[in-house]
């Protein structure tokens, strides 16, 4: 069997500890090339450099394991290494592992999510990781146990090619998580999300900030519930935003 | 009747052309508060500026219309405004014009698209607008005529507030548009998207180009190809991007 081709990108750096975890997670799998952003990039969505060039930098190889840093947002860094890196489409395309959690709607705002996204527009199986911690030194052991049984089940049952999945891990060690949990995405905003400061001169400035206000604390089915549970979350999204239910009702109603 | 308090922003910024047509279109139907980017915002999706300072600035003001540039993303100043700003929740909040066509996957990328997005998590009926030229001057007066019919209709037939509306216009005379069309996302890809260029150092550098692939030519319900045989294209869509169907096939495949 030839050798798999892991894709592995992120949205914190390519100096981020998570992205050295699924590496580390990845590696046994097959050889590894790494195209992520030189800088955190941490909220960037989707977002694409149009307006203005990037740049791509080689920072190391050899023995299985590629690095490179890219300038721009991570949707640059896929769409630039899938025109100007590889030469044959990877088997995985896997992201992370993002310093947070990105459940419910972070999938909207996450770079992370942003990149694995991408790569369903390359029909290479994707996904993000992510773990339910903000300190630059989580502890990712579970993270890469768990990852790692996942990574052998896609294989074994591949996941449809118009989907990316969104994995995130408890901050637990590997006998306190109590399983790997399919769900759906949970329902949920950000509340009160600008501060505002004064600066020296007397200029007012605001600071993004605001809490994560959970719409479905009872739904055991939905991705957030289920980490602050103690599963690992796995949530099939799609890149159709359609809402079918909607559009056949307004169907029926709008007439002009 | 209360007058109307109707949210304008887009990702051009607040200077663009296509921002004061979708003033010109809003006007009649109550009081206009545009907060838009400082400088063009394109492909900006739904980033968000979390690790700098954000600036609000007051442009103008008075007769039934205000405007403030805002130094972030789109989705930054949906937020800044709905905490800073607004008194009150808006009724509407549109964003646009975009100069250049949001269909298909554009609306994962797009700055205009992620505003009104942003506009569903405040219970705000929202839409984008966009227009199928990249002129920096088209001709917007069939877009105000029918938009004002849109806004006319989901005035008398509201539409779901876990929906968003992505309304795109042919860059037509009002007499050649064919109608309204209710659609879905059509299914399409960027393809080849970087060009390698080398700087007058010797160094490579890239820019975003690349081209548009529509994968579903023959589908008339599909937005693109609506809004290119002459219909104004509607699609309503959501922010569950979970994918149902593969969760309920993967749940019966996937054992741990």
């Amino acid at each position: 069997m030839q050798k798999k081709l892991i894709f592995i990108t992120n949205d914190d750096g390519y100096r981020a500890e998570g992205l050295a975890a699924l590496v580390e997670m990845a590696r046994p799998f097959g050889d590894v090339v790494v195209v992520a952003p030189e800088e955190a990039q941490s909220g960037m969505s989707s977002a694409l450099t149009s307006r203005a060039p990037v740049r791509l930098r080689k920072v190391s190889g050899g023995n299985g394991l590629t690095v490179y840093a890219c300038s721009g947002t991570p949707v640059d860094c896929v769409k630039l290494a899938m025109t100007h890196v590889f030469n044959r489409k990877p088997d995985f395309l896997f992201s992370g592992i993002n310093h947070g959690i990105n459940t419910s709607i972070a999938v909207i705002y996450s770079g992370t999510l942003g990149a694995a996204a991408e790569g369903v527009l390359y029909h290479i199986p994707s996904a993000g990781f992510s773990i339910n911690s903000y300190l630059s030194s989580p502890d990712f052991s579970a993270c890469i146990r768990y990852g790692r049984q996942i990574i052998d089940t896609m294989t074994a049952h591949p996941f449809d090619n118009h989907t990316f999945l969104n994995i995130n891990f408890p901050a637990l060690p590997y006998e306190q998580i109590k399983g790997v949990r399919l769900c759906r995405q949970l329902r949920g905003v950000w509340a009160e999300e600008f501060e505002k400061r004064i600066d020296p001169h007397g200029e007012d400035y605001y600071w993004m900030s605001g809490q994560f206000v959970n719409q479905e604390k009872e739904a055991a089915d939905a991705d957030e519930n289920a980490v602050l549970a103690g599963y690992v979350a796995v949530v099939p999204h799609h890149l159709d935003m359609t809402d079918y239910r909607e559009l056949e009702r307004l169907q029926s109603v709008w007439k002009f």
